[in-house]
């Protein structure tokens, strides 16, 4: 722990108002740069990649994975008419006149990929036979969010999973977008909040005159509001409601916080940009397509709102950013040496070395929130090894030294 | 190959001048979305990957991974007086005027990290006990390019591991960047450029009175000039080139391209963030500071620069997308099977299974460049299985497909 050059603080940063905000920061997750700007410290970017490889996995059954830029051109957003209507869009201008000197190009920092994704897929003019072909990338995003706010929920700058998939056919887009349905359940199912998360219904937006959906997750925290039908088990999101949506014995009402989305795009970018498909009758149709987001920064926040107690953090044990907390009350020797032989085997440990109280460090442990707390003493070890505490349970218990592993499984 | 998505082309795009512009577009790595920005395509993608966890592997062992935001406060950048003075600076404004009102503020798109790594570190308030400490990330870079060139290696947007490193005495400074030499000359063993690239003098620019030292790859398409000491076997960015340089007795001149730099920040940053530390004896002194740079975009392109022929890409094993490129000529369920097989026993398989000429597939196998290319055709079978052949090498052989995995290895 003293290696990793930051450490848990005392207390949470004052102007953090959310519990994510509040409990990642104070256990050296991340550390807010400046409104809805955040650095991943060491702990925080463990468990980004542990997300984004959960994601990853589920969405290289269905898509292709590539990287998109941030910097695209202006004409493009031009052709789509998002350039002038989409109010979080931000550009590039050089900084200072040597810059402005030098080259004075404006360039668009993506908050989305339709613009860039529509003319990639078009450019390799591919057969009817060979539709559909999805795409996707995990990458940073950028809005000009006028009120950031709630820690990892809304930012200006995040993480994102974002797919695109083409089709030549309703029926053929129809089946695509039911299938990612069931893989976005997959996604959050192995996330933990599978229990928790509904398909609910929404607006369409720029997008579509059709309903979209969207994956929400109950919370009390959250800022969507979503009506389940008790009868139908339809969701809705509180824009798109019904108008007897407040009977509750119709109704279930929930706070829910927004996880992932899937649109129907429909041809609206492809006619923007000419992406024709020949079919096998010979005839030109525009490419039907569908997007579909999973904020994998913004999962990290749900992840903690949902997972926590009063005294910190409590990981699932696929997320974690070590298995075990390695606590050594001056018995540096023995420490180092279960260190190193857990560690060998595969098993991530995070070893508290530091010269601090026994207190501040079982403090931390429950802060940080890892699966296992492990205790090395004069007094466990006087007891025949070491102290094992899950996280979630309140009773610790001996392990002889030979067990540790097993004891861990 | 059906299921990528993107597919090599008939010849490489008109606007490309460099060796490896054209041979990555063509062969379908990456596609220009405008001057000096990228998309990585699946293959693209692939091999960046593989560069970057190389580097990855490389770095656990001297520090910690984080991840900085690209969007960062204005006002760090006017603390160091790099806001009226980095002449690619670039900062974001609203892109129209519905995102305009809603928020205006403006913020800096980042090209180097000094500015947010040197109050984070000092944020956690180390003792003198537990330096030197040393961030990293991997993560996407911005610069205001006036002349963006050459491929992937002078871009607006590009992927670069920074590492950043803290000390409390100018000794152990100079022992760590001793030590980064040693590493960084590993990281390019591994990419298969170690005996290629030397260590080179260049100035300190902005940074530093002293030297700052640059890794040079020999290419003849580089951009730099580097003078070499036959005698010291110190080598100098012409910039900083002795007077006698041209004295070709004395040093061997030749062409290269920036692979890597470290830089002696000294206490520039420090001193404009008041990061201090106390040191043993009570005193406060400012903390002396590396950087640290390796550009993995650029990397990619300076190894198809490096390895190529007139038929296409040479990858070095470690790097290359897929091990096994495998042509199916009109034997589908042959060419299936042995795919699954090789699959499923870990290796990696590029399958062409496009309904094109065999010379149009043995054409675009060159070009791609996997180590192995494997073809099932009637021809091979009656002969007794596959036909195998390296990249590298022009003749082929039979080989029974039981022992084909074997023989890939």
């Amino acid at each position: 722990m003293t290696k990793m050059g930051v450490k848990p603080e005392k207390q949470s940063p004052k102007d953090a108002e959310a519990v994510n905000h509040k409990l990642l920061a104070q256990a050296g997750f991340i550390k807010q740069e400046m409104a809805g700007v955040f650095t991943y410290l060491p702990l925080g970017l463990k468990v980004l990649t542990k997300i984004e490889n959960i994601v990853r996995k589920h969405m290289d059954k269905v898509g292709t994975e590539i990287l998109m830029p941030t910097l695209t051109p202006k004409e493009l957003w031009e052709k789509t008419g998002r350039l002038e209507t989409v109010d979080i869009l931000m550009k590039t201008i050089p900084a200072n006149e040597v810059s402005r000197l030098k080259n004075d190009s404006e360039y668009i920092v993506s908050p989305t990929h339709e613009e860039i994704m529509t003319p990639l897929s078009a450019k390799y003019n591919l057969s009817y036979k060979d539709f559909p072909v999805s795409f996707y990338q995990i990458q940073t995003k950028f809005r000009n969010e006028p009120r950031a706010k709630n820690g990892l929920l809304r930012c200006r700058e995040f993480r994102m999973k974002d797919l695109y998939s083409f089709h030549t056919s309703s029926e053929d887009f129809g089946n695509f977008y039911e299938r990612m349905k069931e893989i976005y359940m997959n996604v959050f199912a192995e996330l933990g909040l599978g229990n928790d998360t509904v398909i609910a219904l929404a607006s369409g937006g720029d997008f579509t005159k059709d309903y979209t959906h969207e994956f929400q997750t109950r919370l009390e925290s959250g800022e969507d509001e979503i009506f389940l039908n008790k009868e139908t088990g339809v969701a809705y999101n509180k824009e798109v409601a019904p108008e007897d949506v407040q009977d509750e014995n119709k109704y279930e009402r929930f706070n829910a916080s927004e996880v992932g989305n899937i649109f129907p795009l429909g041809t609206k970018f492809s006619t923007a940009f000419e992406y024709d498909f020949v079919d096998a009758d010979g005839s030109r149709k525009p490419v039907i397509m569908g997007s579909y987001g999973i904020g994998t920064s913004r999962l990290m926040g749900v992840l903690v709102e949902k997972f926590h107690d009063d005294k910190g953090i409590i990981w699932p044990e696929n997320l974690a950013p070590f298995k075990v907390h390695l606590i050594d009350l001056r018995q540096p020797e023995k420490a180092s040496e279960i260190y190193d032989s857990l560690v060998s085997s595969g098993v991530e440990v995070l070893l508290d070395d530091r010269e601090t109280t026994p207190g501040e460090k079982f403090a931390d442990a429950d802060l940080i929130g890892c699966p296992f707390r492990v205790v090395v003493s004069e007094k466990s070890l006087a007891a025949g090894g070491v102290e094992v505490k899950r996280r979630n349970e309140k009773e610790s218990r001996i392990v002889a030294i030979e067990e540790l592993q097993s004891a861990l499984g």
